[in-house]
């Protein structure tokens, strides 16, 4: 380093803040919030060490066990999806352990790679972008890959807006290796789509607060069965803030976090899960399938190619659509945005600019979801498109 | 698993929400927030893939890096402070590498604990708890313990009330070991205390929203020098969430996060930086200098011993008091969260109920430090305490 990179720093110029205009949110997540969960972050800060909080984990925790359909205790960390994918792999695998991962898409890819980045020698059971994990693929492959301490796949693919069949594909796991653990990726389906940790036997499940909870980015939860925290005592990978042990110590013993728990965000949650309990589970869940089938319909209607191949196995939560030949991605997705503040998502890695997403979970209403298509249509003929 | 317990989990019940009343928060984090940086969150959600979201990034790290006083990028996650310190070993160690971990307290303790958790070999120059590292002192040591690949330093130790002289210390490993990697714990320090990444010669300086930003918990920030990266580029420990490189690749492509960052807390951390870049550096750290000097000297006037052994380094952040002999810590917090709504903060580890720590660090007034020292005068006296 120079003497003249040593000195100091002067203030930085930055650009002002531009208000944002009021945006229809249809991307899978971060979703829109509603109006009293948003402004539920805005109470004044409180000691994570004491009562206040705890009440807080008090009302919280059981919560997020109802809509997990655990007696397991639900974790809580300060981090993204992604952390949950992680917290997963080192609280139960160790190095060299191999572990079959079933991949449908982008998500179920980011999970393999986290397991082989710590040493976990990953089998992929890999299906085409659209397509959903066929349980007779899926247990043909299992039998040739035998044996394996664990089976990761994904619940619902946010890349590729497929969801998988996972009570089936946990029950064949189950019946071909009965010691195996179940890893579900539940980040973008979770209190969406109908899912029971307990009942269908899972192992480790964990979501993210920015999908179907209605709040934003910042909490992942995590619940693991009994014989995850079995494999989790004898696990050997490296770990501290992932760690469960001291998440679940740190709960049972005061209601609170090892570290500093994202305050304002429970705030939030505490309140979200009032209203997704005043809703109601099962009217949560078909306001879900209303709204995957509308939106499916609209771009069939228009003539639009689903990513998902299959409709039996198509999303409830965000639909993946191919962009009609000819038409980038790009511009249409600039046009909702700077005409209508309407938000769609682009593909993720080689479907980049090939396709468009449209999230419809968490907090939005059928209006929400029609302006949206109704914008679609629009735009696709002005860029040109004719069914 | 038995058949009973494989039956559906009921909705809960749980107790209601009862209002918090207004508390004078005197923790050293979370720290009060300001209502208007408290209301910034409670902005509606905007895609983080965005323009948006974009702006904001654009707008937070140059002015992040203006306060770390670094010309490297800032890079931030989702997770406590707790990340920060895994965050750092895991991004420029490798197992089997050997760190000193210069320890004064608790927080010194958990580095050095990650560290070996992720196989590094730490050597601990410790101190007990209320003394500084003296510099004589690790000098001597650090002959003894060379070679070193690291050495790990906690600026400002929130479970003692003690502040590093991390300016000497950097020096001092810099003559030694030239290219040993300075990784520096500046959670409850940085923005508050003086602290200079790039004219120091840090090599790894990490920070946590929740203490001198004035913002609630759930960012961590951390930057590393051309050295770090270098290092970065050669360590072997597995690592994914925490991967500098996926971070700075999205940040400088796009201005983005790799995975979903927390939206609502950079709403927040955008109008805070404001706050704190109007009020300007200086001006902010000799009001901690203020505050430090107030608390000690109301403490001392009490007749009250404080942890910190020498004044010098006694922290501007946070103070921690000895609980006067025959006096229980809980029972003077408890009076007064109780009758005053002040909220001090306990000892940490072996200290639990022999200290209380107050926090003076972030947004605070003259006045919310009057008031929670004569409170304490006051209680102190009700329980019996004559100095």
């Amino acid at each position: 380093m120079t003497i003249q990179e040593r000195k100091a720093i002067p203030v930085p110029q930055v650009e002002a803040r531009t208000p944002v205009p009021r945006q229809n949110l249809r991307v899978p997540g971060p979703t829109p919030v509603p109006p009293d969960v948003l402004e539920a972050q805005a109470a004044p800060m409180i000691n994570h060490r004491g009562p206040e909080f705890s009440a807080i984990m008090k009302r919280v925790t059981p919560r997020l066990e109802y809509f997990f359909q655990t007696r397991s205790r639900v974790l809580t960390y300060p981090a993204s999806g992604t952390g949950g994918q992680e917290c997963a792999v080192v609280n139960v695998f160790s190095p060299g352990d191999h572990v079959v991962s079933i991949i449908i898409g982008n998500f179920g890819t980011r999970l393999a790679k986290i397991a082989e980045a710590y040493g976990v020698k990953v089998s992929r059971i890999e299906f085409a972008w659209g397509e959903f994990a066929d349980p007779a693929v899926v247990e043909a492959r299992l039998k040739e890959l035998a044996p394996y301490k664990g089976v990761m796949m994904t619940h619902n693919e946010t890349s590729t807006g497929v969801t998988n069949d996972i009570q089936t594909l946990a029950a064949l796991v189950r019946r071909l290796s009965p010691d195996a653990l179940i890893v579900v990726d539940a980040v973008s389906s979770l209190s969406s789509l109908p899912l029971e940790m307990d009942p269908w036997d899972l192992d480790v499940v964990f979501t993210g607060s920015q999908k179907g909870w209605m709040i934003p980015p910042g909490i992942m939860m995590i619940a693991a069965s009994e014989r995850a925290w079995q494999a989790h005592k004898t696990s050997k990978m490296p770990r501290f803030y992932w760690d469960w042990s001291s998440t679940l110590k740190q709960l049972e013993s005061s209601w609170q976090h090892p570290t500093t728990p994202p305050v304002s965000l429970f705030y939030a949650l505490d309140v979200a899960l009032d209203k997704m309990l005043d809703e109601g589970r099962e009217a949560i869940f078909a306001r879900h399938v209303r709204a995957g089938e509308y939106v499916r319909g609209r771009a069939q209607a228009m003539g639009l190619e689903l990513l998902a191949k299959d409709a039996r196995y198509a999303s409830n939560t965000v639909t993946a659509i191919r962009a009609p030949e000819g038409i980038e991605t790009k511009a249409l997705l600039k046009k909702l945005h700077d005409q209508d503040q309407i938000v769609l998502a682009d593909g993720q890695d080689h479907m980049k600019g090939k396709m468009f997403r449209i999230g419809h979970l968490g907090y939005f209403t059928d209006a929400d979801l029609q302006q949206a298509m109704d914008a679609v249509e629009r735009h696709l003929k002005e860029l040109g498109y004719r069914a």
